[in-house]
Parts: structure tokens; sequence; C-alpha cells
């Protein structure tokens, strides 16, 4: 990640009643939103909402993309098949688009969401689904991703520019693929490490591995987690240290 | 109605594994398709299936939106707060551009559905809402709805097209409203007849009421219904009525 | 309200990964606990979880009914008809009761939520639709709700229990209705006045109405609101203040 | 399959203003209702209808438990973690008994309903959650499924009653089990096939795999499926065949 950096997160991940992220923190501090479209959360009105601040603070809207499952938040891996995943994703996307629209925006990037996200990463036929989901709706946008995943392979062989992402709150594995969360050491937790880890990523290009092995880790975006307490603080601080390195922060898209 | 008339219908209003209207039937009858948007019916493949007929066939794709009721199939009447009923409207229409603009089509007007089109007859919020949904979705698509509704009255006052519709298979009263459902009367079920009056307001812009007295019906469509027995070859029958008394036939949009 | 005083809350009103009510908080202070069933609130591991909790700190359970709303929390009044809204109460009445025996308790009483309260406060239909929903459920559980509403009414008439409520954070009318949520002085927001209403109403069965007036309240439970920040901490005051004025706290069923 | 036969099919798959099943019909002819609970199919009103007409019938009324997930009629396999499935399966079950026990019946046994069932046959973790959501519910009742599935070993180890279930209409492998769906010959088409198949499988407790191969088919309940057209003419073929063979129809419960 020789360049600059983008810094996305997952917003508007509440659904009527209920609130989950932090948005406005999330968005004075990201350049690209992950704005949920309605599947896993994301009620109409907070998408409103969402790309309206998001367009408000020139922060890039993109489109994140879930299996149908409000109860399970899009956390349950499901075997949709292709033609229905491909047409709501699509679906997701046209329904994002005019709030973004209407805002002065763009859908300008899709990311999948949770288990739909991790699925994409092995299973070719989910991730081709995704894909064909994306080009149904037209636009031709970028897709973000986990490096090496089929997703992005997906993403490739259609045209479409696929944008590796690297998490600088998770552990890797010599390979270079992320320590599976049920692993105890699977997630960083002292903020000082996260900020060290996102400088490093971005100026490198590199991370440690969690067996102490430097790994290259081709990215263009660095993943905040924004439903944690604390998120927007350690959100702020990533940011700020970028910033101090003389790492440019901009958006992908 | 003195000159060209449209026929429309409703349409895609299956859901997953449910079928409800013979889709294929009544596209090769009406000129004006409400798609169902997934609030009441209309599941993703469908919506795009339907879409994909439709421009296949010539038949304009409208944005059928309902309130947000499966279980209800969007006939019960819900209060929902008109910020939160725009952007229901404006998510459905954005849903459904997509897969019309993958058809090669577009959606051309919206028409509310079940207890959200009765609702907006009267209820001068609800109408509002809906139409600041339509204008939020961006294209300034015309509204189709019952002549003299509260829904017409503000589409027109911001600005939009306002096309009346008319029932040939409903009883009016002498004010020109449908006779309500729960009463006897309220449904003509002979089919020949419901031919004739077809007839009559296409070419007379009049009807003949409960009472016997004729009454002008302000009107660019005629609504078929599709979701009882025999619904294609009766609307098929209306169509031929048409043609053989040389009405043109032809999509308002 | 001479005699004992029930405390009530409403309770499991988050969804799959969102949370509302702090239960534990809750269950430390209240003696009936409003659980929600599924259809504005509660997903069924919540559900168990809750009254896993209530059952182990002797905090009777109730059915906390509500209409299919999980996108409008149940806040939107909607026109169910009464056969589909009967089943629908005994449905979650049902639900609920598994996981009420499974903790070696019972649902001990019904409660409608939101829209579905107010509306059974004056429809007669839908107030009679809820209790027939309860008679279906076959326990004859006692109702919980406004006094003198059609819920109340409808329940005596079954020969059901009907149990009125008030609400010390409320502001009364004369007539010794509600002052609507609209009106700004609907809410009695300082946390000492709501503490001394609570007893004022416990203790002379009396509360000062908006007017200055002093009004009779018939209330046998006194609901305690359990989504503000703040509300555990002001539940306990009340209770506290309860017991030091010697006012007997003890759930109704 | 030596003794008594058993006739399950699936009931009450509709949901709201969508119908499936031909429910009169197919209660005229099985004895076991596997009637939906309302996550796959199945809205509370339609539940208490099919238990009123199964329990004036005197057919068994059975719980037909589902991943939550109407828009994929349950089909669609999903990584449910255990303890949310156990819950699940155990509100399925709660709600389902009201309207049975209103109908002056009760649920007397389980069967989960497609790509759970399909899931249970080989997960275990699944097959555990399934059968503890059994046990949560409290009646330990009776499990309904493949013989040798993970499902009813685990019903077996947990004191239930599994009963195994065979397909007249399914092609069987050298080993016992069902060819699966995709392979050409995985379904039996010609209904004189089916009718001598069930009587076969009734009387000798063996099939004819797709081989031609003599296999044993444990067995006490024969599964009919209800919604292809023909379904309830088939049935009825089937219990008249059985019944003229002297091979007696009763329910297992």
């Amino acid at each position: 990640m020789t360049g600059p950096v983008d810094l996305n997160a997952d917003l508007g991940e509440g659904f009527g009643r209920w609130q989950l992220t932090d948005d406005e923190g999330l968005l004075s501090v990201v350049t690209s939103a992950n704005v949920a479209c309605g599947f896993h959360a994301g009620d109409a009105a907070t998408m409103r909402r969402v790309c309206e601040l998001a367009a408000a603070r020139g922060v890039v809207v993109g489109a994140q993309v879930s299996y149908r499952d409000l109860a399970g938040f899009g956390r349950r891996a499901m075997d949709v098949p292709s033609a229905e995943l491909t047409a709501e994703v699509a679906y997701q996307i046209g329904a994002l688009e005019v709030f973004a629209r209407a805002a002065g925006a763009r859908v300008a990037y899709v990311k999948p969401h949770g288990a739909l996200y991790n699925r994409a990463v092995r299973d070719e036929e989910q991730a081709r689904a995704v894909v064909d989901g994306v080009l149904l709706a037209g636009a031709r946008l970028p897709v973000l991703g986990l490096p090496g995943s089929r997703l992005l392979e997906a993403a490739e062989k259609a045209g479409l520019r696929a944008v590796p992402e690297a998490f600088a709150d998770r552990a890797y594995t010599d390979e270079g693929t992320l320590v599976p969360r049920d692993r105890e050491s699977a997630v960083v937790s002292d903020p000082e490490t996260v900020v060290e880890r996102s400088l490093d990523l971005a100026r490198s290009g590199e991370v440690t591995a969690l067996s102490g092995a430097r790994i290259r880790v081709r990215a263009r975006s660095l993943c905040l987690h924004g439903d944690t307490p604390g998120a927007v603080e350690l959100a702020r601080r990533v940011r700020a240290r970028l910033a101090s390195a003389g790492v440019p922060v901009e958006a992908f898209a």
C-alpha cells in the first residue's frame, strides 16, 4: 500500500428503532462508507440519512450487500442459488443508488457483508453470483474485498476494478490470510498496536504475522470496525497517525 | 378517455416459492405492468424476470410500491410516519430501476398498491409522502391513481404527471367514486359486462353508475385484475373489444 | 392503588445483533416483565434468555404482543383483520410460553405493545381481536392495559382479569387519559418528579393532572420505561421510594 | 415397515395471500400433517385453520420447523449457530402448540423442513441443535426424519422416539440413501410406479434401488408430496392401494 490509503467502515447498520454504528462519528474519519442496504441492516430512512451525511462530508458511498437475514445480521452463511443471489445483490445496489443520487452522490463501489464476504473468499460460485449482481446493476462498480479472494478474482475476470483491503485489528497467518475468529489471538485489541499496524500496512505494504514473520499484504484500503465501544476514537487515532506520517488518506473510488 | 387507452395490471406478485399472477399471460395483453417491488410481494429474481419479459414485449414498467407487509400482502393500512414512507417508496423504485435498466427499459411510472393506494385516496399526508418518495427517486415519474384522489392532487402539485385510471369491473357511485368492496354490488363479475364497460369507459369517458345514472370518469388507463381465475382471458377480450371498436390501446408513459 | 403495587417494564426488545433494553438491570427492579415475542422485537434466543433471567429472579413473565412490524418496532398502527390479529396474538403467546416453561415459569399475563396498545384503547374491534387471541391461547391470562380502555373492557367481558396500569412519567388530562405524546408537556422528564408521582399513584390512587387538578387513576401496576438512558437507575429509585414509604411491591399475577 | 404405515405430508405452506398446498385434500388422505410454523411458510391464521381441519379429521399434527427464510422457502441451508437454531425450533413448536391445543389436539411430533432436513442428515451439530429445540419445548416429542440420519441418531441419544420415513417417489442408492435431486433419475414421476413402490415399502420394508438391487429401508412413515399438480389424487391412490392390500394405515404418534 505504498501510495494513498483509503479508510472504509460499515455504516448505517441500525434497523428501525435499533442503532448500532456511530454513523456521524465514523463519517468524520473514513473516506469510504459501506452503507447497509436493508438485507442485514439498514432501513430506508437510515440509508437516506447516511447518504446525506456522507455526501455532505465528501465520503464516498459504497453498497454493503448481504444475504437476506435480519435476524442473523447477515452473519449466517446461506446456500443461496446463484440466480437469486445475483438478483438480490442488484436489488440492494439499486435501492441504495436512489439515496446516494438524491444526496448528490452515487454508489461508487460494492462490498459484501459478513457471511457473504467470508463465503466469497473461497466459494467461487457465490463470488461470481455477487459479481454478476454488480454487473446487472449496470455501473461497472469496483468491488472491495480480501486480497486473493475468489471475489476479487471474479471481479477482475469480469473487467471490474478489484480493490483489496487489509485489517489492522486482525492477526494474519504466514500465508497472508486472516487468523480465524474462533482462534484466541484472532483479534488485535490493543488500540496503540492497531494504530501502529495501520501505519505499517500503509507505508510498507507489509504486516507482522502471528508467527512474527513479515508478510506482504496487498491493500488499497484499511477496514475500520465501527460497532465496538471506542471505535470512532480508534479510527480517529489511525487517521491522525497516517496523516502525521505523511501518508495520504484518500478514497479509492 | 376519448383518445388512446392504456391497460395496466399488477404483475410479479409472487414471492420466492409462491406464485400468484400469470405474468406471461398478462404481459401479452397489457401496455403497462405494475411490478411488485418486494414490500408486499416480488422477490428480486421475480422482479428481474418480469422486467425482462415486459421489455421483450414492449410493455411499459411501473413501480408498484407498497407498505412493508408481506404477511398482509400490503392490504393492511399502516400509520407509517411520512419520512419513513417517503424513504420506503424511493427504496422500492430504486430497486426496480436496476432490473428495468438491465432489461433495456426503465421505470416509467409509480402506482401504489393495495392499502397504500386506498389510503392515498383520502389521506393527504400519506399521499404527499408517496409523491415525495417519487421525487426523491429523481426521475420525476408519472403517478397512476384514482381520479380525484389526494394522491393525484399531490402529484400535480409537485409538478408530476397525474394519470387517472378506471376500473371496468367495479361499480361506481353517482359521485364517481368506487362502491366500497364490502358492499354486495361492489364488483362487476360478469365478463361480458366488464368488456362492454371497458369499451364504454374508453369511448365515452363515462360509465353507468350503480344507480343507473351516467357519470363522467376521467381516465387514461384501465386497470385489469390479474389474480383471479380467467383474468388473462378476460383481459384479452377487453383488449380485443377495444381494438375491434377502433380504440387505440397505448401506454400512457 | 391502595394496596400492593406491581412494577412492569418492556424487556427483551433487541433483535438479533441489536440490543435495546438493559434486561438484567430492569429484572433486578421490576416485578413483571413484558417480554417481546418476535413481532416488533425479540428473537427466539433473546426470549429464552430473558425468560431464564426473569425466572431466576422471581419476576413474572408476560407476553408483550405486537403487530408484525420489525421495521417500525410495532409503532405503526395497522388495520389487521380481526381473524389475523387474533391468530397472531395467540402465535406470540405460544412461542413465549415455550421459553417461560423451559425456565420453570409460565406466561402469566398479556400486554399489547406500542401501536397495538394505543389502538386497543379506543378500537373495539381490535381490542376484541386481541382478547380473542388470549382466549385462543387457552390459559385465560390476565390482560394488562390502560384503565377505561376498550381492551380492558373486552377482557372483562370475556371473563379475563383486566389489570389497569398507570404511568408516572406521563402527564394526565382531567379525564384521566394520557396527554398525547405530540404535546410538549406529555412526558414528565424530571426523575425526582417521576419518583414522587409513583409514590402518589401507589398510595393515593390519584395523580396531579396537567391542569393541577387531582384525579383518580385506577391502577394495579406502574409501567416503567426501559429504553432511555438512566432508565434502570430511575426504576431503582422508584422501587426504593415505594419501599421506604411502606408500599408493598408485588406482582399482580 | 411390516406393520402399520403412516402417511405424512407438508401442509399449510402458504403465507398470507399465497397458497401452495391443497390442505383440505391432503387432510382427507394423510394420517400425519407436517404443519408449517411461520419460518419458511405458514402465517398464524393458516396454522390455526390447518390445525382445526386436521383435528376435525383425526389427522395427527406435527411441527414442520425450518430455518427463518420466507424468501427461500426454507430451502437455503444456513449456518445458524446452535443456540439460535435451538431457540428458533422451540419457538416454532410453541407457536404451533397454541393452535393444536385450541383445536382440541396437540403437537405430536417434529419434522424439520427443506434445507434444515437435508442438513440434519449429515451435520451433527445442527442435528443436535434441532433435538435440543425439541427438548426445550418440553413435551419430549418424537422426531420424524431419514433413517440413518444424524438427526434420528441425536433424537435417540436424547431419549426421544426417532421415527424413520421413506419416499416412494425418490430413487435410492444401494446404500439406502436418496439419489441427490440434481441427478436426472432422482425423482420417480410415474404415478403407478409410485403407488407400487409405496406398497412395496410398506409390505416388505424394502425397495428397488436405482441399480436394480433390493435394499432394506427401515421406515414407519411414508412422505407424500403435496405441492405438485395431482398430488392429492396420487396420495389417494397410494392410500387406496395400501388399504386394498390389507396394510393398516395408522399414524405413528
